[in-house]
């Protein structure tokens, strides 16, 4: 199996799992992970994913030796339409993926680390976009990269191809936090416990209208959120969170949207 | 009073002012601070405003007690509309306004600092979005802080609803200077003056131009600044301040946009 | 000459050349740096603009002098114009350019620095863009700091004037490296030697498409790349990269968009 899934109290894990292959990004291995994302996805007992990988890479990119076996256009924009599809529901589910990265991430890989809601890196992780050094331009992971990270250090990574550490990750944003390697899983763990702790209605309205908002102008974006808080304050657990936390009380979330 | 309000030497104080309820922004708290932001700020003797707040906490976002207690949907708008205002017109208003941070600012609290032309914190300043944890995401929070600090960061802010310190919002760039807490009023006063010291027109067609050109394709927003750069050379205070400056003297402004 | 331009082996360094004027961006200044950059730009033997600066700034932004000494405001406009042109082709050419901080950079200098494709800065460097105080605030530098750097930053340094580290540009984006001063010349180099490694065509492809693509919305910005990967895939170099690095050997670029 080109990627490994599990599921317990709430917390999907899906991992990366071509070691050999460093995770490259096959054709197969896209379709399992997208596979693994979205099954069941609606499910109320789903609330939050984590995405990690098997082996010595957290994911190489395309898998190099399949785009150059392949002749036809339509096949070569076949691979980049799936990978951009993945790139979008991990933002368009309702639940939060997080990337947990405890070694390199190259190219489609660093993508996919700059694509999750979060990303907890060990100090071991490193990120790099390499694509220019082999003719074929990050342009794709540059889509995700320019919106993670400054423009000038996007450019950089992507002319260079050269490769950044954990901290420099942390400090620019493609990363919220660093841990020492044999903290990453905990770390990770516990964030997504603590994801499963709040209302799944209450985070699925919160991060579609973040990205929603994000590139919109101020007004319009205002005008937006503005009219989902209403909308939020209309659902079961909004004013049941609040009445539970005036009244000191754990809430009892319904996690249901209608 | 909610607020108090104060002005000197051009330089206006707002202070929030309920420290018992850590400066929640109830309907009549927010009519406090609209109204003493708004109040003569076209006239040529208010130059910068500056938000601070008395009490163990800046400001602890929205008055859950208020929200809650509100049953109908058009005064939740009413309460959400009049907080989005406020937002609104403190970065539409001519003359800056400075946060000076010294204390934890949460969710809309967290909001109005990255909403702030500029933001000063002490070193006891901390920053978070938990309304994730009540049952109340952070979405209107969301629209000045995604605009404030890197994506992965606003994220996991608004998902995990968890603290960070001032360290963490200066290298993230939401406060641009961080100083030790003694120092924080006296630092804040300083840009103050700075302020006054400058064209108070030139400051208001700069700031002006800087958040309408922001939202703009490049090649738009240098076509709008560059005309901007034209108007700015047709004031008064344009080639007042240049000659002053090339000629070792002090400008003489006449503050004045005709 | 008031801006110095050589070529050596794919690299065109050019030096702004009047020290006495601090490198002001006269107009003839700005004349000489876009003929230098725009010459012969598309022949294959350019591979990656340097631009740096003789003297003890790097550039101190528009020439105040020839500023008020111009009485017409059609003069004003065609001045703002060549330099907003500059800035534009900066990153419309299809070579990268790199530009080397030693020294200060102000106000339009400063938006030079921030324009580029890449910014590497000495120890030494530092950064502002203080025409607020002298009355003409930096409205066309600010379209490109607002874009390189976060907007609390960018409007207190152009607010206040005050002048940043290069460490502070460095951990704010406007610089992607910062190194000893001595080291500064020898960085850039290794670099722009780097760039001239790979493919002319691959990387005049991914920098188009990553100037491009940033001000769309996700989707579209995805749509887009994904259709440059294909064409990518589709030039001689993009195969041939791919194959030289599977065969481990060094790849024969043609540098050819046909």
């Amino acid at each position: 199996q080109l990627t490994l899934c599990t599921q317990e109290n709430g917390i999907r894990r899906i991992v990366l799992n071509n070691p050999a292959k460093r995770n490259a990004m096959s054709l197969k291995l896209m379709e399992s992970l997208r596979e693994n994302i979205l099954r069941d996805v609606k499910e109320l007992d789903l609330r939050v994913i984590v995405l990690s990988a098997n082996g010595p890479a957290f994911c190489a990119g395309h898998d190099l030796k399949e785009l150059v076996s392949i002749k036809k256009r339509s096949e070569h924009a076949n691979i980049f339409h799936i990978c951009s599809d993945i790139m979008e529901l991990i933002q368009d589910i309702p639940v939060p993926v997080i990337a947990e990265v405890g070694a390199i991430a190259t190219a489609a890989g660093c993508q996919l680390v700059a694509t999750c809601d979060m990303a907890v890196a060990s100090e071991k992780a490193t990120f790099c976009t390499p694509g220019v050094n082999i003719g074929l331009f990050c342009s794709t992971p540059a889509v995700a990269l320019a919106r993670a990270v400054p423009r000038k250090l996007a450019l950089d990574m992507l002319l260079t191809g050269e490769i950044i550490s954990a901290q420099q990750a942390l400090s620019n944003g493609l990363v919220s936090r660093v841990v020492p390697h044999e903290q990453l899983q905990a770390e990770v763990t516990r964030i997504a416990e603590g994801i499963c702790e709040k209302s799944r209605s209450v985070i699925a309205l919160g991060k579609s209208t973040f990205y929603r908002q994000i590139v919109k102008d101020r007004n319009s974006a205002y005008q937006d959120a503005s009219n989902i808080m209403v909308e939020n304050m209309c659902l079961h657990d909004g004013p049941e969170g609040i009445k539970a936390f005036l009244e000191r009380r754990n809430p009892t979330w319904d996690h249901n949207l209608d």
